[in-house]
């Protein structure tokens, strides 16, 4: 039985865990002063062409969440998010345990447009409501959809206009950023976001995830908040070292494009098959809208999600692919996909 | 420079790393349901003698007592402390972060007796004052010092007589047990705790702390607020298999009674010199009172922390050792304290 | 300038000014303990004929819903409510700055139905959520609408055989109770809720809401969480009195249904000139469809709000009476209805 | 039974009552925007001389220091106060509730000087601790004391040289101020405190106390943290037309004069006597230390509180006076103090 229900069913890239091996018995410095952090920090600030970005290294991508969004907010302000954002569904009211409410924006395809923000400011008029003040985005969002450099720079655009910070959850950034479609550089995600966080945990770390500051205001005080929510690590050079192995070479962004071409594989394999897809494919996450029949047929090898019931006889289901899938295993897919006849 | 600033220098034991190699390309289930977590959690549940017990994973310390009070507390209930205990002072207000308030009770050592709290209890009258509902201690505590059985269980006795749990911090349980004044079975452990945490950060592992849930009442829904404070580690197995290691065989206290062992060479080394001890030698982490031109000495080729001034010739420091620590290094240090002419 | 804008515009009833100034310079026991807030209890517990009840008066609404959200919920857990309930709405993000989400529901009335509950339990699998626990509801709504026996009972069985518990924000149950479509008696209130608040800010008093609470795992310790929101009066007395002055004879319902009927003279006079209403016309706030000069002609004299745009010539407007509404400028305002003509 | 036990056993006073009376009936602007609220906040601008001060009006003391804290601090920031300060002691962790640690400092007179603060400084190092923020202060004292000029000056430059807030709550600075000892203006109180707040439930008022904001960065959306908190009064004009009331000619002083002379004129008996007092009489709170057999006669006519026992045969009680103490209470309670035969 082989799993495409998610991206982190694999511990971590061998090369990663050569350089943990390598460092293991050296002693280093704790709570992420040590040089491995460091020199991962210098990596990607090079990389995002960013020297004053402020980086900070945490575990899980809820926890990067629940920091960036505490140590932002005032106890009034608010955050404003599509419904099917993952701070949303899935952090189980963490953002609220802080004290802060979401703002919450029907969407499409999971992406946020100015309109979308603009209907919630209209909406708040004085202090007996929260106040709007940092806008939440993944990218890729949780259906797969990616955004395009346009995209991302009217929302900033926006966000600047309206005095709101721009968050963007970059759980899979590495995916968004290898996508066929996508045109936003490195340079672009630091220029065009006023925080965002970079995920290790689904490309090829044990587990990390790097918060990138760029707005001044958001940088101080900021490594109390790690503390304070329990993310500092006492062996803090464990997450360095993975953003040092990443990050050194081009590991991160070849390791999300092999993600991307196994799920590609299998949507081309879908696509010309004659089946839609629930929303656009771009990323390592797809959506296709299958036969109920042929879906039973697959999971007797496979293991995914169904996502969502279409009608009587169809259903989609969620395919994701990581740095660790094996080509072997898509293309059993694809033939069980292919020799499927068609009602 | 060799450091003995803390136990938290290096990364792990080589049995632990090859564990993860071996499992990092099968896939496993996500969220900590994978069966290495359960055969780990099945080990330690046989270890302490509780079919049970309801074991969690997670990655640090402060992160293990903010999930233990959030989720175990109403919010006027408080829990008491001795002022040196780790919640005190060095988690940046994890725990009012929570929205509890900690009790405080000065110490010698760093361990409450029933008296202490008894002072708390008789000062709290009613509804304009918070209502004390958990003890916290740590065991070996911030002092380096140890309970006794006789200790432990008179807490226990005293705390259920009044509705009050009790919660051990075990980041260093595995030098507490491994001391050699130690009388505390993992039997008892578990017998006379309500609730506690095993620490593998500080004995072996990259990271990870078992929180392990004796009383009932505290187990219920306990997931939802690891995975609210963000602690839910997508790749659980990455503790799972760690703490597979430490279990199995007898690793985790061999690793301790190492630790134990290297600060018991410096304790006696510095005690045949004469000096005195600030807290008296039972774990890992010694406080010897040292003259102040020795010390400058010492740090010429160590690393440790200053812990207090005695006096004006005199301070007391703090050498920690561990899993890791090397004999050679130790020898050397003794060497030095042993070479050293008293003024 | 006459103002239909709200509940709230004047003090209090003279009766209540009255008692308030004979006990003035009477010593009372402090934070509540007096004499005459145990009578204004019993007299509220024998009213609902609920001898167990637990009594508390706050000042106002939104501490009111703060505190027994806080005082019930664990902070994984959730609380149902339509979207526009007051406390998803105009608390400023109240609820969630104790830590808990508001899962919210759209609906046409404000009124909450089981299956509107259902499809939120059907989304809550596991611990990646929070867990819904309690369910909010208004009486009378937000809207102006009311419940019904039936619906308060299945409702309230619903609850019940899903572990919920419902809560009903009474701000303004006096109007409810007082309509003439109500059928819901003081008993069934006690009988057919976990918790609620009876208004008397909005129906007689200067300020004053009674926390009524018949679940028994809801009583224990709430007056702790009432001081530490803040909401415990040194001179609790305050309120007491005034609860006693409207639970005394039948001053509480007498001045609901004064505000009723100011508001039916102008559903009944709008109704008639053939005018629609965005919601059923059935307790003291109501929201006739009007023609926009129309509109601009009553502001000419009156105060109020314009509720919604319906289209280009309509607008829906908030009309709010209350025991202190002058009958004499409700017919003023009738006639310029009746004497409009329509184009 | 006469009650010395606290200064809120008693309603308001006859002229507040009035004013009360005068506008109940007329309708006016909810939440505090009614025309009688801005005439009290500009009589307490003039009255402090600082006409860019912030005021906002709420119902307690607990209210506004849950309010003042929590707008005022990030997360990680925490506030310095005597151990003795009401937010340490008498508020069921409702500072904590917030989020926010309490650092305490232990004082002989409940008052903080320059060395207590520079001493929790001095122990917060790093990101591992909280920072403090705010210094809270009470005038008058939970102890009777009061500030000088001088005292409160120093504070506040040395708050200044340390970037931190100073908070005078003054939930008795009327009694504080009215002092025999005061040497502190309104003007001063302005000039010395980032914010304050001037207390009305203690000095005349039925409920009510003003917060002053002067410090620039603390007026920011100070409005929204009322609404969040509960504590934002629909009928905001009680508040306004009370506090209206006490700053109109002269009220609110002679009231406190009026409390203060009531208790000097017991000190001055009891210390004739030749008893001595636990902390220096200043304000309307005194501490006498008396036999526990005449304690025991009063007891007989007059309620008050056992504060503390001093040795075998005497305890320190504490006395309590207020706008409304009746000089013939005191006279009696003089005579008996006067008429008791030392054993």
């Amino acid at each position: 039985m082989y799993s495409f229900k998610n991206d982190y069913s694999e511990g971590c890239h061998p090369q990663i865990l050569q350089l943990l091996s390598k460092y293991s018995l050296i002693q280093q410095k704790g709570y992420g002063e040590d040089d491995l952090s460091n020199k991962a920090k210098a990596l990607i600030k090079q990389k995002i062409q960013s020297p004053n970005a402020s980086i900070h290294f945490v575990s899980g991508g809820t926890q990067a969440n629940i920091i960036v969004l505490a140590a932002s907010l005032r106890p009034h302000e608010s955050v404003v998010a599509a419904r099917s954002g993952h701070i949303c569904v899935h952090e189980a009211g963490a953002i609220e345990a802080t004290g802060h409410k979401i703002e919450m924006v029907d969407t499409e395809t999971g992406k946020l447009t100015p309109n979308h923000i603009q209907g919630i400011i209209d909406k708040f008029e004085d202090h007996h409501m929260t106040k709007p003040k940092m806008v939440y985005i993944s990218n890729a969002t949780e259906l797969g959809t990616i955004y395009t450099k346009e995209e991302l720079k009217n929302l900033y655009v926006f966000c600047k206009e309206n005095k709101l910070y721009l968050y963007l959850d970059g759980a899979r950034i590495g995916s968004a950023l290898a996508s066929r479609q996508n045109d936003i550089s490195w340079e672009d995600l630091a220029q065009y976001t006023d925080v965002c966080y970079l995920g290790g945990t689904k490309n090829g770390a044990l587990l990390g995830e790097a918060i990138v500051i760029l707005h001044e205001d958001l940088k101080k005080d900021f490594l109390f908040h790690i503390k304070q929510r329990g993310a500092l690590l006492a062996k803090g050079s464990l997450l360095g070292i993975q953003f040092y192995g990443l990050f050194s070479e081009d590991l991160f962004m070849s390791l999300a494009r092999h993600a991307n071409e196994m799920a590609y594989l299998m949507a081309d394999s879908i696509q010309k098959k004659g089946y839609l897809m629930l929303t656009p494919v771009a990323s390592n996450q797809i959506f296709p809208i299958l036969p109920n029949d042929l879906i039973q047929k697959l999971l007797l090898d496979f293991d995914f999600y169904i996502w969502k019931k279409i009608n009587a006889e169809q259903s989609a289901i969620r395919l994701v692919t990581s740095w660790a899938t094996e080509e072997k295993f898509v293309r059993d897919f694809c033939n069980i996909i292919e020799g499927y006849d068609l009602m």
